[in-house]
């Protein structure tokens, strides 16, 4: 069997979800939304699944969707994006992500990746043939720094892989330390594959800036995007590839071989989702700000040192100030058995030299979720 | 950019679809039905998007599902699979393969292959560093020799892929055949990876006979379904991997990394579609055998050798006896142009040696489409 492969865990989110099943626990491990989802955007799909096309569809998307993608980050972003050659539907971010990594990387080629990283990442460039080159980012502030670019960088450099919001520091990168990536990524010929599956779940009024946006980056970035996260409905496995011709190309030719193509009734209801009135999507952001700001203030009222969060559904905890005398994968073991409560621990988005003091908790929960989680932990410390 | 995939044409599935769009043409290329689908089983879905589960499910799939795809397959086959560690839901039958190839083969590994082979094949076997070794299926009888296995098997031989329904060749393999691959897959302790996703498409009172339930391959093959395909709903993108816990293991930490999951409403609606009694099977391969019927005297009447099609959505013709002087890509290339019917090149399915006189249509169709397609064909010989 494949020796990439063979030996992986399974990931965190299936395992601590598991782990909530087994010990009948609150889920606030894996990030979900406990509500069904907007419902106009879900009697859309209803609706094209019983009167629309549930045949292939185009590989790269229907036409309407990869339209509604392009026309939403033009408005959002200013960008200028032809749907016919820069946009491309995948079954999912986690597609969108292989279908990029694969079409850049080749043996040998080295790939700039950030810990904390999500878990697919290290495998996929390995995969490939990719040798990943790894920066440690730290709590609390998760910033790029220039030393710790300079120290990876080079012209063997040929993608660097980021984040932004960042999964699971909750941070949502200044222009500064985008523009710092975007000079190395040109001064090293590197292309920038850009998970931005968390672009609209931010808060406080912060901007999410595109990379892809930055001066320089146009032609040598890959962004990812997903539906899932957008509009609260992870389960439909709707992403987005976006990029200039000549990078989507390549990342197509991935896609019509990883899934060829996605449900066409569910990319109805999307393209519907993509153009509804900004309103919509800052309320989303104030309604789980929400929901942050009630899970910050108990788990503060109980003890915990919250590190607050800038966007994603989670927040983190620093467990060191508490003198518990255990790591975060302990932490979370012993919450999920003895309080009934499931988080992930920040350790298992790295590879080496793992921060073992952050735990993560997703908010984006009814209150009475969230409320029930509270009184769970309340001797926890 | 990686070469295993930079330089490979979009798919001929695809870019004959296209083709079809831009002249305005009939699609008899692209294995699609023209009708929306069984009704009950969108329903299914439509009810599961409005009342059911929209986040993620579990990475494996549906426990529901699960159990359908396990049930149906003890009903049909007399199969006994362990719902929970032998049966895996992906986004559709090619993520199946795709899971099954990277979670198998290793750089160096040999990969025997039969021609004409499904477009995904070599391109992920090659990314996983694989050595395609090609085996050359002949018109009008495509089948398995022991020279042809002598030639190709040895100890380097990780895996087979073995296509069975065989599109474009419209064969249902008899266990003579079947047999045969199983002792060469026991002699050189090779992985068999079956693309059965015609399973159900079989006509005549034809057996399909999954490679999985000859003696001696229950723990080493790796059965690939699609409910695509099952319920003429090709566009749902829902496929199933059955296999060995050993195997099934390695496949789903690959899916795990190339889309993680999949629709949980359409998931819902597969397994009711799966727990229908034979008759609606059998209804449904009656119906498509009247449709194959219908385009074999149509194409024969025109002139046209019809080459039987025991099995798949597809027929195909041999132009050989015919004369025209033109391969069945440029054959192809004509229709479409001129008389507006689009079709598929059997070349196109060739690596190497192709077989050039034989072109493959599209019976799934209502009957007003094909009778269509067969007016504007009148005189295209
Ligand atoms: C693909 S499951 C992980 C979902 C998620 O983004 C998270 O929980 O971090
Ligand atoms: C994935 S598109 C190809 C559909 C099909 O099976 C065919 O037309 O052969």
């Amino acid at each position: 069997m494949n020796k990439v492969f063979a030996d992986l865990p399974v990931t965190i989110f299936e395992a601590m979800s598991q782990a909530a099943r087994d010990n009948n626990a609150i889920n606030l491990g894996q990030g979900f939304p406990d509500d069904p989802g907007p419902e106009d955007i879900r009697r859309a799909a209803a609706d094209a699944v019983m009167d629309g096309y549930n045949q292939y569809p185009s590989m790269m998307g229907i036409p309407e969707l990869r339209q509604a993608i392009a026309a939403h980050y033009g408005r959002w972003h200013g960008l200028n994006l032809d749907p016919m050659t820069e946009v491309m539907v995948t079954s999912g971010g986690t597609e969108a992500l292989t279908s990029a990594i694969l079409a850049v990387v080749e043996p040998g080629d080295e790939v700039v990746v950030f810990q904390p990283v999500y878990d697919s990442y290290l495998p996929i460039i390995r995969q490939a043939g990719g040798i990943p080159r790894l920066v440690r980012l730290e709590p609390p502030h998760w910033r790029l720094t220039e030393e710790a670019l300079q120290g990876v960088f080079n012209h063997k450099t040929k993608a660097v892989l980021f984040n932004n919001p960042l999964n699971p520091a909750a941070v949502v990168y200044p222009r500064e330390d985008l523009e710092l990536l975007a000079r190395y990524c040109q001064q090293f010929d590197t292309v920038a594959i850009c998970d931005e599956v968390w672009e609209h779940v931010i808060f406080d009024g912060r901007e999410h800036i595109p990379l892809i946006a930055i001066p320089g980056m146009r032609d040598r970035t890959i962004k990812v995007g997903s539906a899932g996260k957008i509009f609260s409905l992870t389960g439909w496995k709707i992403g987005f590839v976006c990029a200039a011709p000549p990078l989507l190309r390549v990342a197509a030719k991935v896609h019509q071989f990883l899934t060829f193509t996605t449900a066409p009734n569910l990319q109805v209801a999307v393209a519907y989702g993509l153009g509804k009135p900004a309103d919509y999507f800052l309320d989303m952001r104030k309604e789980l700000a929400r929901s942050r700001d009630r899970l910050t203030k108990g788990l503060e009222s109980i003890g915990f040192p919250v590190l607050k969060s800038q966007g994603t559904y989670f927040l983190t905890v620093d467990l060191s100030p508490l003198g518990l005398n255990e790591t975060d994968e302990a932490f979370c073991k012993r919450i999920v058995t003895d309080y009934k409560v499931a988080a992930i621990p920040v350790s298992a988005f790295y590879e080496e030299n793992a921060v073992t003091s952050v735990v993560r908790f997703c908010f984006a929960k009814k209150d009475a979720t969230l409320d029930t989680a509270l009184e769970r932990l309340s001797d926890a410390v």
